[in-house]
């Protein structure tokens, strides 16, 4: 394998170890890693064409990758495989004002990309947790979600058209600039979200909508999540599009709370931050939604009096994952149920955390339903590790259960390969493993990650 | 082969040549159909499913039909095929006023869902100009579009999950009821718009909105195209998200005036039309519309003053198929450019008119860049319609210059096959081909529409 590898040259490939073992792993928890034989870093498409063809014809496994920072073991090196980190591909290519599109190289940053249209008077909504480090191609591979997504939507939402170089090296452009187009299969919103199993994401076209207006932004309390919970489904049937609609749970506010003094009050069952960016419409949106709270017992609901405020609110939700890590090692989960059953959710996973005998806070996009149960466990700690996963499991099931998916946002990778075998089933699992097929017959792309190769067909 | 069609028994099948030929066609012009060999009409999944194994064991082709109100010839026979109009199965199954989803089976009406959802608060946006006649099987198998897009989206941004039977008669469920969800492919989307070449739909879940507030409309009449052109990409750059925004030209204003008088001025140039359902900010909208149109040299704006003159300005709109057909035979083309190219476009297709000695009438959905030339000639004079073909031919090929495609919204079938290739280029269609076959390996649907079967490889 090494020696074929060598015959790839070209500036942007290393096999240096120390390299290499820097690009072994993505985010994710409880994710292996293979022994990856070289990390290519291309600047051009040509490049990427370049390993392609060279590992099609080989049949060495390429892993591409974004800032991995996902949390499915999807960009984890498999062994033997090329790591072909997209990083470095990080141009802006064109921001076109009037047709209200950006196209862009797979490395660039979200909040680089955000921030140069905002100085257009252009928004790219998708708001990823990781929006700071996370890369417009990562985002797109892993169709990325965040804060904004309850009225904007995801990133799939956004992307618009899509140059992909196929398993062997052929280059793809689909999808339209235009902001409608039904001339043949949907096959850019098939790529969006597909984990670099079906082809690597070379350039992205993603729509743009006009600036909105800066947020006003409230935060309600409650004595328990099921009042919350139900505060959600009131406000939105009322017909209300917020463009924010956060939900954290006891465990979550006092983990905040305990990193960084919020000012919160003592003994918060539960908490609902709201933002409306509709701007002289917005304080009408947030009565709404204080009205509705308060209907479903909250204790207290403020708005948010300046910008510095407002962020603070904000910042307490981004808060969580930091605040946890002091609590032990972490399992982040992302089940995503239909949001009237979110107050079951909840208390099933209060359930769950009490039988299993770990800590689970829960933190999410209470109005899309999709919630990130935290399952926090000793690593050093065998037994507390195997109830961890278990009780990570059992909240897969419970979501399934109650008509969701495992996955909101987050996505498959490795971690959850045999979950998402069971919300499938067996026709969905047969489906799958025909389209990656077709995409990639030499199983090249990523292996392992998302979906199994069909039985009889050797990857790699 | 008619032998092995009276083994598959049912009440829901028959061989009645009249109610044959009545059920060869669509509302494509120019499109050829083949002679069929047996209509069903299933009324629950199961007589689908019975339908799919027997032709996939015999290889007979099966053409999926919904109102058969498509214009490009994609529900059209093709020889020795079985028919499967999905028309009796137009039962709404659920509608969840919470989550705000509905759940029907693929015959129900689209106008029927609309008022059904109304009725609960919602609604349900997507609304092509045969809202009235067709139904949401066919909606999801087009893609359709209509006048609300421009600001909520075409009807893949609605669909949530799909039960399909595929080629082979197994039932696959795919998609997801939650507002996310990035649990393994998206196959949902992928179905979306593949005209029944990949599988044949018989459930479908679609998301909903909040009721909006009754529009407010408003018209702008103006000299030329290229005034009005400008307009539209002035007034979307401001930052306005308007729930309709249409687009005629002079000869569509002339033939809907001939047909029915709407005290429209003399020698106007273009129109176009812009609602707001924004409540209280509509009248704001509509300012922001007609400064807009004033800047770009609109001769007049009238903001409707009551429903009934608001419905008199979207009729006008509406009428200009009815009105068209009394011109001669036509041809409706279906290009989508980047608003920018919006003018060039018209001032294009106004060119290929007078070179190709047809009347071009253009109108459509200006906001999202998509235009319906009306090809108008004389069915009697074979010189007239080669010249037809021939300007639709030549609007196409502008339309892609303009960095646009072939078809927003009304599809490919038979009749943008050819086109779709050039569109798509060599690799495009290779793909295409590929997912076709992992779908469909024998061919059997509906084979002929959308994209050729990949050389060597035969279908039927």
């Amino acid at each position: 394998m090494e020696s074929k590898i060598d015959e790839l040259d070209g500036e942007f490939i290393t096999t240096e170890p120390d390299v290499l073992a820097a690009y072994r792993y993505d985010q994710a928890g409880f994710c292996e890693a293979g022994k990856p034989a070289a990390l290519a870093r291309p600047r051009h498409t040509d490049d990427v064409v370049k390993v392609l063809r060279f590992a099609h014809e080989h049949r060495i496994p390429v892993v591409p990758q974004g800032a991995r920072t996902g949390l499915a073991g999807g960009a984890n090196a498999v062994d033997g495989a090329i790591l072909l980190s997209l990083e470095r591909m990080d141009q802006i290519l064109d921001v076109d004002e009037i047709n209200q599109t950006a196209t862009v190289q797979p490395g660039v940053i979200n909040s680089v990309l955000s921030r140069a249209v905002a100085d257009q008077g252009l928004f790219y909504p998708p708001d990823p947790g990781s929006w700071e480090s996370s890369t417009i191609g990562g985002n797109v591979a892993t169709n990325a979600g965040g804060l904004c997504c309850v009225k904007y939507g995801v990133t799939s939402d956004f992307v618009r058209a899509l140059e992909v170089v196929l398993a062997d090296g052929r280059v793809l452009r689909t999808g339209h600039r235009t902001v409608k187009g039904v001339a043949g299969y949907d096959l850019a919103r098939l790529f969006t979200g597909s984990e670099g199993t079906l082809g690597v994401i070379t350039e992205v076209t993603v729509a743009l909508r006009p600036l909105a207006e800066k947020p006003l932004t409230a935060i309600a309390f409650f004595t328990t999540s099921a009042a919350a919970c139900t505060a959600v489904t009131e406000y939105l049937r009322g017909g209300r599009r917020p463009s924010v609609l956060e939900f954290m749970d006891k465990p979550s506010v006092d983990a905040v709370s305990a990193y960084r003094d919020l000012g919160f009050p003592e003994d918060v069952g539960a908490v609902l931050i709201a933002q409306s960016d509709r701007g002289a419409a917005a304080p009408e949106d947030l009565q709404a939604f204080a009205d509705a709270a308060r209907e479903c017992g909250a204790t207290e609901v403020i708005v948010a009096s300046d910008q510095a405020e407002a962020d603070l609110l904000i910042e307490a939700r981004r808060l969580v994952g930091v605040a946890m890590e002091r609590l032990g090692s972490r399992l982040v989960d992302d089940v995503c149920v239909p949001r009237s059953r979110l107050a079951e959710l909840i208390e099933g996973i209060a359930a769950i955390a009490a039988e299993h005998e770990v800590l689970i806070p829960c933190c999410g996009h209470a109005g899309d339903g999709n919630i990130h149960p935290n399952v926090v466990f000793d690593a050093a700690d065998p037994d507390s590790v195997r109830r961890g996963q278990a009780a990570f499991s059992a909240v897969m099931a419970l979501g399934l259960r109650l008509g969701g998916t495992i996955s909101g946002e987050h996505g498959v990778g490795t971690l959850k390969r045999s979950w998402l075998e069971t919300e499938l089933g067996e026709v969905g699992v047969s489906v799958h493993q025909a389209v990656k097929q077709a995409f990639d017959p030499r199983g090249i792309l990523n292996p392992g990650k998302v979906i199994r190769s069909a039985p009889g067909r050797v990857p790699g």
